[in-house]
């Protein structure tokens, strides 16, 4: 089930980088949802690579194609498959990966793992896995919003030391689509710009940190004590490549407070229960209070630089690796429909949940 | 199955604060492994609360008996339940509970979901539910080591702003036990400890790391996309009680580099595959390349504090509630034996699932 | 997960027939359910050995504790762990069975696999492990009945040639109740008890079928296309001790009808749609269809006869062995509350299951 | 996940009988086993309707495509994609079950669930579902063959009164393929063709018996208590449409022996433990004893007959509607690729739990 995500909101994606494309099956979407590939293609455009001049140009459409689970144009309740064709197959790019392990990529492990890889263009451990979840997460994003009124919201919030100033509460998807690093904060977003273009012309790369925002979701989604929704979350954004760290409202830095500063205090306000602060990040005790849901996801500088590095090669001699072709020096403008895609299809998950064992109640 | 964790080697916990006990069904323990309640009880012993002046003295014995899954003092392969009964009642101590929600406690949130709680000790909520883990998580250190010859440890690397400095390639248990704070930097520990006396003393709480490492675990566990080890690390640890963030390897301190700084070149060394450096804390596209697996996870300052704060009753009427009873300023010397259980049960899971898949192989 | 049963209503059951006791945890519970070992204990009691004249007596009360998950009465939606103790130990009775495999008993298929068992009383091979499954299935059965209107009932059908007439619509549990083979024909119960007596006094053992109904089952509960209801009811049905087949509807009598005979014909009827017939079963595709739910279970002669067998010796020598202690000739009585238990446990899962999907429709 | 089957070895199906296709993802699969699709497809033809003269010719070719999850003709241990096109649309031939609900159909209980239909063909609940399963059953039995040296075979039975005499040990494939009803008793055979033919005229259909057969499986597979091998046979074989009945070993005929008659006495021969009969079907408390396992499976006569039968329209008028288009008027041929399939999967998902658990002891 390394595959699977979701305990009832279910996907399970497939396809390596090389091959007959790749693709999700999505069980468990209610019926009687509107949904056409449009649904869908927004977001693998906002994922795909080579969108902009920070990276290299590449062709793939990277079209949807709704092969099951819908008539008329409205989902049935039965598994949704979605599949995108491999377009860009450019293996000779490639052909020094069958014989090197890429340093800090997956080369190495899976074939210590499988006893077998598919080298042309990472095969599994490409970055195109991804587009099954994004797929998914579109329509996660459409059940939160259409069903439960939840908006989930992702984007750039810091390039190596470059900081933006977002207010979560307000930030809008118009802002983060405004550039092409999708940072909302216009000021930080040109130095972000500035910082990659230098990493590309340097054949460098970088990372830094997304943050993610679920408005809207009510009290009591998220179910403890394992599948706590910040447990659940932390796990969607670790399984993303490349990224190396998670937290949620206060976060590291709640080590610097002390409990009475730190503590969240309840106050009624319009009928509800809120906190007057939001360092919980809207969740206390694996459940949604009802207040902003945020968090933040760190990505590390991507392995691929097109710089010769030391490695070893499949038959375990020590030797020497110069990265080629594409060259996408910073992940985190596509990370960003990652996150919010992950997200979505936890948060989707959750409330499908708490409507089985608390819808009777 | 929000009480389950793991898919092979899987664990449900159960139990309140107040009630029958606490306890674990672990289902998939490999058959004619060694097992005692004695195997147990020193976990238990280091999670328990109330161990040493830094916290309030607690009664409690919790001792784990073993009620099944056992025959003449090995195990069987069927299920092995663990009941730690509760005996420290003192309902009183907690009775305005009954009427208030705590500050940043999951009061709210588990009575907004389920429509009633357990208030007295928390119910669920309290940190007892760690038993059944810290239990289970003794079983899977057993085998991680036996079988596998796979060392899991954790320690508090961090109280506040002040960071221990550990070896984490050598550091022992007994340098990790030989203090109070569960730090084995000694030079760190008697300031956190300090720190940990005043925050008392102020009747508030503080906050830090603690870091987890395992040694010895092969190449190969993990299962991509979604298992990824350190996704599923993440999530086991954002399901601790308190626990705000988590990070692997080079974590948010990896923005800081490039991608050319941060990659681990792979060399050859005593006829295997290892890298330079580690900064991928041991982990590559999801699967362990062989090097030390370490991560950090961060706790906020816990929520119990003893002063008055402003917050909600349950008739949703604005009030203010002060700590009363047991006070345990940090949690972080008792996080230490959670962090390694939670670890061990990961690992112990990947393990027997990467023999699923490829021990045919 | 071999000892959970359930995607949304999972139970797990624990135990050997001796240790510490048996028991079960059951997750997934909605909250606010009025529960106490009150609402158990009658099932116990009804699957428990030596209830009547036709089987050796036997003194265990087997009497029910809830360990956590209620608070004041009421289920709290957390995990609800019910125990047994085990009490009436004679492990002496059972001495010859350390060292030779009952033959039809699963002694030697447990030592295969495992490599090791817990000879005394069958270890987790006894019957007592169904204990666990009857205290959740009491739940079960009181969720189905308070929440959703659904009646779920048993009873013995046939003992071997005698089988009896039975009006699966209207048959109550007084009926079955009133006579110790849980028979509700009287004429046929009779015969059965004089053919178990007769069973008994020549050391042997004798098989039947039981037969299980649901009523008011509304339509659009089961899960297609692997989670079918009668997939799922045949899964519950084969897992039980000593049984042997399962069909749902005209089942294996069905081969015998041609299509045109078969099929259930679509009528209107106080404005809902129904069938003429029921050669379904109560489903169609794998869901319910708002008609009768029935289905027959088939059980084996029990393998305990106080004759003595040919076997093999657990150091691989051919050898004797003869059936000493409890003789409990047929399995049928005790059988029926724990075919009321799986049933209703399989379908108060559907019914969170469907919710979880569809009550968003 | 009620379009996934099997825990280690998971299938999940997807696709309607009309639009984009159908398939499956089979995730866990082993690396390392050469695959290509030519392994895939001699079992989809045997599950292709309109093979021979006793049912309407269909023009379909079924072809399966393998879109992820191999390179160079070895599997990777990623999930395999497999799609296979419809291309037979002929929607017009039923368009009257747009309005309609065919009787022992699941049309009704498919709109009752989910409140929409994809009339055309019966959407997902039409045969054409099976494909994704009898692709990955292929593969299932590949590995069961070449890993374990297991294999797995089934044939008819029994059509309606005509009973087949096999001999379970020593029947081949190439004597099921002999003939078109899939029965390797020739003159059974013979008559089955002719009580088919016959039907087939009639516009009716009819009934039978699918035996199952796996020789080779080695003592210690199946999980108790829940998932018991004959547990899971069950439910594979009721997740097969139309199947109504399913039992093993001795099954409901065990119900006329006594237990002394019944029991199968244990014996050395060959250096092995095995039985002197074989009534258990191979497994003794749900784990494999290492005798050959059989059991049986109950197909009722499909529901698609060419007369006027009374029925209910979508808006819930009565109505009578009358069988178009193709008819197969037998479905048990087609259903002999379908239960080695599910034989299969269940077969391979338990070698891999015990390879899990077992592996260490």
């Amino acid at each position: 089930m390394a595959n699977s995500f979701g305990e009832l909101f279910r996907i399970t994606t497939w396809g390596e980088s090389h091959g007959g494309g790749v693709g999700v099956v999505v069980d468990g979407c209610p019926p009687r949802l509107a949904l056409t590939a449009a649904d869908i293609q927004p977001d693998l455009d906002r994922r795909r690579p080579g969108q902009s001049k920070i990276v290299t140009p590449r062709k793939e459409t990277d079209a949807a194609q709704i092969l099951s689970g819908t008539f008329d144009g409205y989902t049935l309740g039965t598994p949704i498959s979605i599949w995108v064709k491999n377009e860009d197959a450019r293996s000779e790019a490639y052909s020094e990966m069958a014989t090197k392990f890429r340093p800090s990529h997956a080369d190495f492990t899976y074939f210590a793992k499988y006893g077998i890889r598919a080298w042309p263009g990472g095969g599994r451990t490409s970055a195109r896995e991804t587009i099954g979840r994004v797929a998914a997460g579109a329509i996660a994003k459409k059940i939160l919003r259409e069903r439960f009124g939840v908006e989930v919201l992702a984007y750039v919030k810091q390039v190596q030391r470059i900081a933006a100033d977002v207010d979560r509460e307000r930030v809008k998807l118009s802002e983060v689509e405004s550039n092409i690093v999708r940072c909302p904060d216009a000021a930080a977003a040109d130095k972000m710009v500035r910082a990659i273009e230098k990493a590309r012309r340097a054949g460098d790369s970088l990372g830094g940190i997304v943050e993610g925002v679920a408005r809207g979701v009510p009290p009591g989604w998220g179910e403890p004590v394992f599948d706590r929704l910040e447990a659940d979350l932390a796990k969607a954004m670790l399984s993303l490549p490349a990224s190396k760290g998670f937290d949620v409202g206060s976060g590291f830095d709640s080590i610097l407070m002390s409990g009475t500063q730190h503590n969240d205090l309840f106050r009624m306000k319009g009928g509800k229960v809120r906190t007057l602060t939001n360092r919980s990040g809207g969740i206390q005790g694996g459940i949604s209070n009802g207040e902003l849901i945020y968090f933040r996801v760190a990505f590390k500088p991507v392995a691929t630089v097109m710089h010769e590095q030391a490695t070893v090669s499949v038959e375990f001699k020590n030797t020497k690796l110069k990265g080629r072709g594409r060259h996408d020096p910073c992940v985190l403008p596509r990370a960003v429909p990652m996150v919010e895609a992950m997200t979505a299809l936890v948060l989707v998950d959750h409330a499908l949940r708490h409507q089985a064992q608390c819808g009777l109640a």
